[in-house]
């Protein structure tokens, strides 16, 4: 089964909103459907598509993993009850924080966020619903270097824990599958998305947790989301690609009132780049670069030390963990 | 016993070389000195002085704790070669490499390369010299903070492993204590000296191993002292108070031909003082900064990322470790 490309030059976002509603609708018939809702814009558009085609029939529900930015739950619910979709917010802060416990090597820790939220959170979430049908913001970039198509889906039932025997009488939906990005994006503007969402800059999967270099106990995460607010706040505006602010393992030493104080060091990148595959730190001016220093150390406890990556990618990836 | 400061404006290095030529001359008679020489400018003076005082019954010794910077040991033995003064050059960089191993708190790797220094390798030396006069560069910044006088020279013996008792017939000189930092170098210049070893950048106590968070094993050590030569060339125009790499302990992600490659960090730090109590980074450009990162990750083994600090002193010191 190989899936046909719509691309972006091509796309006309009306007729693709009627065309996915009313194949949506003709599969889950008088059926239920249910779906993850993560706050990004493959996510948010699916569900805005399967509320179309099912309203109420569609069980959506956002995961907070603990790894979230600040205020994103909030802000997320919040949006998509002003749409009058219906959100369920799901506390797993706990299931993940444990999965997480005394991990440190950065692949343990992405598998470790996969497998809560597979097998173990979304996955009893989709037996215990009921629902058969279940949504999917895959685009086409997910699957360009993974095999299409059926056996990929077999794989989505096995990390969900659903039994392939069972499996039969399930079925996973992909309405963006034969989106790019910048297509999805389109789609979102014409199904009236806040233009904050649909043209965000790009989080990694393991979300906070790739922000936290060695351990992501519930501590340095908080130290990684006030510092990523901060980041964001004072770079908002630079137009540049992407910006991070990651807390090292590390510690340094400080002073501060005159002692010694061993402390944290959080790291700021700024990237300029197209399209991600190569890229270069933004050349931010010292004035800024002097105002983020500040208040990285003077409004989150214990950080003495602030950097600015100045490496290009390659040899750097544009995330540290 | 206090010490009487000389102040730099009243200092006519000439008399003073003279007197002091003149006090070593006769404290020591017909007896012989050693002193270690370290490369520094108030070692390098002390050298010179007691040279012109003793000739070839001071004994001066230059020891390779393995921590030197890029071609240091070379670069001082060939100065002194060359100004007719005999140097001793020791190896000692298994005996501290011993002393470091496996020792990762900051505060722990400066005792290991204070006690390797006075109670193993330079203790032995003085037991073994024979010479009861033991010249040293303490200057008055030295003994600001601590009790000066007897007891002070006590500690010494201590550390030196020489038991008080016997300590009576030593006897510590410290030709340049009356002078601060600025007027050393005063009277390096009187003493032919060359402007590169007077005015030389500070640099820390325990040497390489203070650039180096964590373990300083050899191969970190030979991390640290390729990324300080890169960095010292390239900043060495930018007339910055104090600059330096940092070999991080930490793992980040980059990649090489492709594939995902866990490696090395370096942090470059440039500092602008007058008197290092309070430092903010200098505002090097980017031009600089991205050709020091190119220079890092492409001639040092390991290399994926680079940063520059940001942060002041305080809350941040000039050194990390």
């Amino acid at each position: 089964m190989t899936v046909k490309e719509i691309k972006t030059f091509e796309l006309d976002p009306e007729a693709f909103i009627k065309d996915k509603v009313a194949e949506i609708r003709e599969a889950v018939g008088n059926g239920c459907a249910v779906n993850a809702l993560s706050g990004g814009v493959d996510s948010s558009v699916v569900t805005l598509l399967g509320h179309r085609a099912l309203s109420d029939r569609l069980k959506t529900c956002f995961i907070d993993n603990a790894l979230m930015r600040e205020g994103e739950p909030e802000k997320v619910a919040g949006l998509f009850k002003s749409l009058g979709v219906p959100v369920q917010l799901l506390d797993a802060k706990a299931e993940f924080l444990a999965a997480l416990k005394g991990i440190t090597d950065p692949e343990e820790k992405r598998e470790a966020v996969t497998q809560t939220f597979y097998k173990r959170v979304f996955g009893r979430l989709v037996r215990e619903s009921g629902a058969k049908f279940l949504l999917q913001g895959t685009i086409l970039t997910d699957i360009d270097e993974t095999v299409a198509g059926i056996k990929r889906q077999h794989n989505v039932f096995e990390q969900l824990g659903i039994d392939p025997q069972e499996a039969f009488g399930y079925r996973i939906l992909e309405p963006v599958v034969q989106l790019r990005k910048d297509g999805v994006r389109k789609v979102a503007k014409a199904l009236g998305l806040p233009e904050g969402l649909y043209n965000r800059m790009p989080f990694p999967g393991p979300a906070l947790a790739a922000r936290v270099i060695g351990e992501a106990t519930a501590e340095r995460l908080e130290t990684a989301r006030k510092a990523n607010a901060i980041v964001e706040q004072e770079l908002e505006s630079s137009g540049a690609f992407q910006y991070m602010a990651i807390v090292h393992q590390d510690r340094v030493t400080g002073m501060r009132e005159g002692k010694r104080e061993f402390g944290l060091q959080i790291e700021v990148r700024s990237w300029e780049s197209v399209d991600a595959r190569v890229a270069k730190p933004s050349r931010i001016s010292f004035d800024v670069l002097e105002k983020l220093a500040s208040r990285l150390t003077s409004e989150i406890p214990g950080v003495v030390s602030v950097t600015y990556n100045i490496a290009s990618k390659p040899p750097s990836t544009m995330e540290a963990v």
